[in-house]
């Protein structure tokens, strides 16, 4: 009774010392000892080789009579270490002439936001981002081991929690949702209506990383809408002449190659507005499950685990590659399972028709739909697995492989089938059946899968933790004390980044780009799937997942490179299907070679016309260059004036 | 008399106070005041903004009779300002662990070959390279006009030696070659038989931008023997059945991709020993002949001219396109008169053959490649006089504009013809006879221009003024007074950069990936045509030419792209070839569209195989991937540094 007056009393008394950011998990069985160690290590001074940060224990929580895990900490700093961890980050922040320039403490008072002591200067998610990299660059002195867990080895440089995470000693660490920024985030990005799609200056003070992934959602969704425009009279007007599906597919070719490329400009404007196109990477320590034989890293010359390349890349090509293989080619023989089903409801369909036997046709496709989800995430933990095994030092390279692996299968599996029906059974209208059935289908398991069932799954612990507090409090406070709050986000899932999202518009980019001469009411359907993605991708964001730590990143990646590579198969694709048009080949009637030859000649035309718009097109819209340029230049000449000045030192 | 022993007395009386590394002339009615100004500014202390580099006018040389041109200075520097120089211009140099840094003159004791006082730390390209680069950053101070001449206009910040050069008042500035150190060269490039080709280490130090060039040669001619020696048993032994050559073929495709691949590692490995890999290039200035409204450079904020880019993109597209696109097709109309003359002396020769009409056979090819050779050189003029009206801001830019036109000009006009006889005629004996004849007319035409005339006009002013010397003096000495080889050398020609060498290679290379699966022997007489190449490169370098300024370059820039572009022609234009063989035509004996679709299948397949492998194979080899991290994880820790102790500062 008396502990939880004090609890109401002083809800918010740890946030009266300092705004926690981050929580960190212990396992519940840590030695004492450890945690000693660990917070005084996290508390000293950054002279004596600790973070400086500020960090508490986490009161317990209501409802004793439930197990808890008392090893809940929240971490927090000073705004001055926070200022000097920017400066150190080399975060790049608005100047006070418009430009982006890299923090420094000393020239604070120049950048556009800083008033005062700088508070509010950095976004939450800035100030966890640097709390993220102070701990990960923690590095054990001349410990040995973990105090208390002799089988958690160190040795000098060991980047601690590293260590901890990798013995399975640290269960998480996490940034706290904001609830007051939340709200008014959650606001605008799915509760107001509104022209542009997201507010993404709001979401990128929140969710830094996956800010660009939200810019690519909505540039991609408007993107669709001139697609959309032009398909609908298509559907609505019945045009089934080919002749009017060639003006489609031009379109579509001069559209998927525009879009790509003014996507480069549009992430360039975006990255250097969010100041993360020039930032400069910090080495990237080992991923937590790398393993080797202790040595000397040639670059850095700390110690760390080293591993053969050959050994590696013996495993990735002996025997992930040819996992791959057997895995494309087994989607192969289900295709064909498939196809056999398809004839065989067909000839059911013809030799007596009914209302029934008329459903019937469309169950093959269905069930090939799930089978392919099914198939889908069955490969996507075996490429996990493969990944995991091939043992890379980095989580970049890890993730490089990952997306490889996973992209390739599922590119195959979701147009094996299509570019099947297109090109060998020529049938367009069971192409057209086909895509529709694969698209709709494949969207509503996604949103079911992607934002429903973990809704309801967090909508169920939620509930149950509302019923424990409000059991033993009062009813004037709704909002939960920080103690529950957190324990509360600890026990949310896990955002396992932008892949999956990513994944789903490449694949939604394909049947757009790919096959929409045939089916223009595609982009239409992937718009509006788009529409419902941007409020479940926030939904999810906001409600489902723990607050992720943000991942600068300059722009998408290998994503750019997947949507460019489909975006030439498109070209092929395309072509072959106009190739293949009757309204084409009344052109040529007395022979095919002709046709064939005419079809290659433009093909290899658009693909040369392609690149050389790529090359022509430059990547940076002219005024970043400009801004670019300007600090290149300023701290070229910076670096002239101190060279004088050490030539004039070493005179004197 | 009094004049002529003085002279011979103290030949080197200049060297004795410092090694003048650089002569540069102004015309003969340069105003006095103008050359006092200009002397004053190149002395004057850096701090005064001077270049503090030591100046002194030629003596006057032999034959006063004839009207020389007093104005010829020498500039030379003393170590500590070179030294200073090459830091401020970020030199990489070998340091005592052997990877490459930028050099320092607090550091200069870890670097490798520094020695005492530094002489001979730099090489003479290097110091030449640093007294260029001082001396076009010498900058007007508050002259409104260079003084005594009224129309060379001055503003702050403007490069004084680019405004002389461009209002004619300069004639020239070039380095001068190092009599000793070019014996010492020219004896290991061409007089000695060796195993490796060329001395690139020595020939770096001489002329540090041409060396990748020389290195590119090098690696090119050791590329071709495979393709040599695989092709002469084609030849010897007469294989003329087609299913040989579709093996020869399949391994040019191979070849092409491989050795550009390899090449890229290559020119990393020589680049990174080169210390030019990283070096960060200083900005650029204006070009001489760039003109427009006086205003503020965005981003170095000094006043220079500003051009518009939409009036400069208006003048590409709406006059230099057409322009081209023009005498691409004047060039294809020359083709269709060349293959008339061909038809009308192929009907000659079947009507009465004998041995005339034998020898006419091969007189409209020769006569058609005379014509592009001389086409190629009026359209040449005409390209450079366009480049320079589109008004470009940076030489660079300049540089690829002129290098694009003339490129496509000259692969159009080399290799129209043979695109046409080998899919329109579809005759691969004539295609054999037309790339033999091209082949061999086009080298033989280029060793000449190149080589034999320049030498030939050198050696006979150089024998005029060898006589003239001899007739004053007695015999005892055969070199020349410094005043007369600085004369000599201002008369020399000027070379003029890499550009036509490497269009040589390029369509070289060109022949050899496109068709030599119909003409075996091109591989072997590109390889002859590429000896010669190194020796008398080497020799216009060394004999024939003015030296000139080393422009260190990281890679070979457009032309990669060039001869990659050119790889990606070669595998459709074999795949084609090889589609088009009887033998492969065989296999699908009841449809030709068949073989299309399989020919073209297999192509795009190839094409994907090789970008794959492009992306595949990292372009810079690991070990100086690591030693390039080593660097950058250096510098980062050395900023980190900084930071913390300024921290501290400012906790003082």
């Amino acid at each position: 009774k008396k502990k939880k007056g004090s609890l109401i009393d002083t809800p918010f008394r740890l946030s009266e010392r300092f705004t926690p950011l981050v929580a960190l998990e212990l396992v519940s069985d840590t030695k004492e000892e450890a945690i000693t160690w660990l917070l005084q290590r996290i508390r000293d001074k950054q002279r004596n080789g600790g973070a400086e940060l500020l960090v508490e224990q986490l009161r317990p929580g209501l409802g004793v009579q439930e197990k808890q895990n008392p090893n809940l900490f929240l971490i927090g700093a000073s705004l001055q270490r926070l200022l000097s961890g920017a400066e150190d980050l080399g975060l790049f922040k608005e100047f006070n002439d418009g430009s982006m320039r890299g923090f420094t403490c000393t020239n604070k008072q120049n950048f556009k936001d800083f008033q005062g002591d700088g508070d509010g200067f950095l976004s939450v998610a800035e100030c966890q981002y640097i709390i993220k990299h102070e701990l990960d660059t923690l590095r054990a002195k001349d410990e040995s081991h973990v105090p208390g867990h002799t089988q958690a080895k160190l040795y000098p440089g060991k980047s601690i929690i590293r260590r901890l995470l990798s013995k399975g000693i640290m269960v998480q660490m996490f940034p706290l949702h904001q609830k007051e920024e939340l709200k008014r985030l959650t606001f605008s990005w799915y509760k107001k209506v509104k022209l542009s799609l997201q507010p993404l200056g709001k979401i990128q003070c929140n969710y830094e990383g996956q800010a660009l992934y939200f810019g690519f959602l909505e540039y991609f969704t408007f993107a669709l809408i001139p697609m959309a425009l032009i398909g609908v009279p298509y559907y609505l007007f019945d045009w089934d002449d080919y002749d009017k599906y060639v003006i489609f597919a031009v379109f579509n070719l001069i559209w998927c190659t525009v879009i790509l490329e003014l996507w480069k400009r549009f992430s360039a404007t975006l990255a250097y507005r969010w100041g993360t196109l020039s930032r400069k990477k910090a080495f990237e320590e080992p991923r937590p499950g790398f393993h080797g034989v202790l040595g000397f890293n040639p670059v850095t010359g700390r110690e760390e685990p080293l591993y053969p390349n050959a050994k590696r890349q013996l495993r990735v090509y002996c025997v992930s590659l040819p996992f791959v293989l057997l895995c494309l080619y087994g989607s192969l023989y289900v295709m064909m399972i498939y196809f056999q089903m398809e004839g065989w409801a067909l000839s059911l369909h013809d030799e007596d028709p009914t209302f029934w036997t008329g459903v019937l046709l469309f169950i093959p496709s269905i069930i090939y739909a799930v089978v392919i989800e099914v198939l889908n995430l069955i490969y996507r933990y075996a490429a996990e697995f493969l990944t995991e095994w091939e043992n890379h030092r980095l989580e970049s390279s890890y993730q490089n492989h990952l997306i490889l692996k996973v992209l390739v299968f599922n590119f195959f599996n979701c147009f094996a089938s299509l570019f099947y029906i297109a090109f060998v059974m020529q049938d367009m209208v069971l192409l057209r059946q086909s895509l529709a059935t694969l698209l709709i289908t494949s969207q509503i398991l996604n949103q079911f899968m992607e934002a429903f069932l973990p809704y309801w799954l967090q909508r169920r612990r939620n509930k149950k933790m509302m019923r424990r507090v409000t059991k033993m409090r009062t009813q004037e406070d709704k909002e939960l004390p920080i103690e529950e709050q957190v324990r509360l986000e600890a026990d949310m899932s896990t955002y396992l980044g932008t892949f999956d999202d990513y994944l789903e518009l490449f694949l939604l980019f394909g049947y757009v780009s790919l096959f929409s001469c045939v089916y223009p009411l595609a982009a239409v359907l992937v718009l509006l799937n788009n529409i419902t993605e941007v409020y479940s991708d926030a939904f999810k964001m906001c409600r489902v997942f723990k607050r992720p730590f943000s991942d600068p990143a300059s722009n998408i990646g290998v994503w750019q490179l997947a949507f460019e590579a489909m975006s030439v198969i498109a070209v092929v694709t395309n072509c072959a299907l106009i190739g293949m048009s009757p309204q084409v080949k009344a052109y040529f009637p007395e022979s095919d070679m002709q046709l064939i030859l005419w079809t290659v000649a433009i093909e290899h035309g658009l693909l040369a016309v392609k690149f050389i718009l790529t090359f022509l097109i430059p990547d940076v819209p002219k005024p970043i260059q400009i801004q670019l340029a300007k600090l290149e230049f300023e701290s070229l000449e910076a670096l002239k004036k101190k060279v004088n000045t050490w030539g004039m030192f070493s005179v004197i």
